[in-house]
């Protein structure tokens, strides 16, 4: 299996994190984003969306979304398990990496889009009151995930999951690339990142 | 169990398909949300988020998010497989399900709280600037799914799946209340559009 990547894009990142958790290797392929080498007429051959990561399989089908591949690899590899045991924990999981893929990464999303490393790229015709409205929302969802783990060491309950790592990648490229940090005094966000963030599969 | 329900939202709309698929009856709970009922203290507790669908089972615990309500069900019903039945399966429609949901739904959802029914309510700040970017994205993406279905006949390949009511709902909802309908030249994704709508579980 090959996995197209991109050294420092935050969605490789996610399944490289699961990959590792589970011990799969899989030879990397860089996709030069830089050069748009993600929007070339055979990339879009195995992903017409033109995103990374794309995983290839060796009889040359792909699949792309990162938790559609650590979907694939999960039911591969069962251990340890990432998606949860029994059909309520599989929907429990779900939802809360949903609910941090759909309030907190499309808004880091949004404040990226129209920030200014996107500006000196010139690929996206920004909004500025988009990004005033998505900067505010991640400052309130960090305030709600610290409150939140004042009572769950992980995000999704008592131990690691996929969650875990979409919101771990979150934060990590909120806070290296589009200056959204979250603010010292989030104490037990804090708490659970430096958790996270020592565990082996993390770089 | 209890579904937490709103007449003509189209997330309940997602999950009453669903259940109708699979053969399974839930009680229908009315969440007012002209009233604001989806962000009243008691419901808040049952999901914080403040959003409807919300699945009550018997014994009080709760599952919010269309697609891990439905995934639980999966897993207590497993006919019809509606996810996928062996690992690139799985993987391969939950791919389909999240580019219709991070490609469509998403920009129709701009379309949505940026447009006239919203801006009567009053509870949204608009930005027209964002409405126009992803009204036409809306419309870009109608015609990849027109090229797509020149080849296949379900959303993820030859039988109906989960992604087939996720793209349901979303082009129903932006036709219905977005002024997003898609154009009627576009005859295979209209040909798909009878085919789902003709379902019995579709209402």
């Amino acid at each position: 299996m090959k996995l197209y990547d991109y050294t420092g894009a935050p969605n490789p990142r996610r399944v490289k994190i699961f990959l590792a958790e589970k011990g799969v290797d899989v030879e990397l392929v860089n996709c030069d984003l830089t050069k748009g080498e993600h929007k070339s007429p055979d990339f879009l051959k195995k992903n017409p969306s033109g995103k990374i990561p794309v995983l290839e399989l060796d009889d040359g089908r792909c699949l792309a979304e990162s938790v559609a591949i650590c979907r694939y690899i999960e039911n591969l590899h069962p251990e340890p398990n990432l998606f949860g045991a029994d059909p309520f924990e599989l929907g429990h999981i779900e939802m809360r990496n949903r609910q941090i893929e759909l309030e907190l990464w499309s808004q880091v999303g949004t404040s990226w889009v129209n920030g200014p490393i996107v500006a000196r790229m010139g690929t996206f015709k920004q909004i500025p009151q988009a990004k005033e409205a998505s900067d505010a929302n991640v400052g309130r969802y960090y305030e709600r995930l610290n409150d939140e783990f004042a009572d769950s060491e992980y995000v999704a309950g008592d131990r690691f999951t996929i969650a875990d790592i979409t919101l771990l990648t979150a934060v990590d490229f909120a806070g290296a690339m589009v200056e959204l940090k979250p603010d010292d005094s989030l104490g037990n966000l804090w708490r659970w990142h430096a958790l996270v963030s020592g565990r082996p599969s993390v770089d």
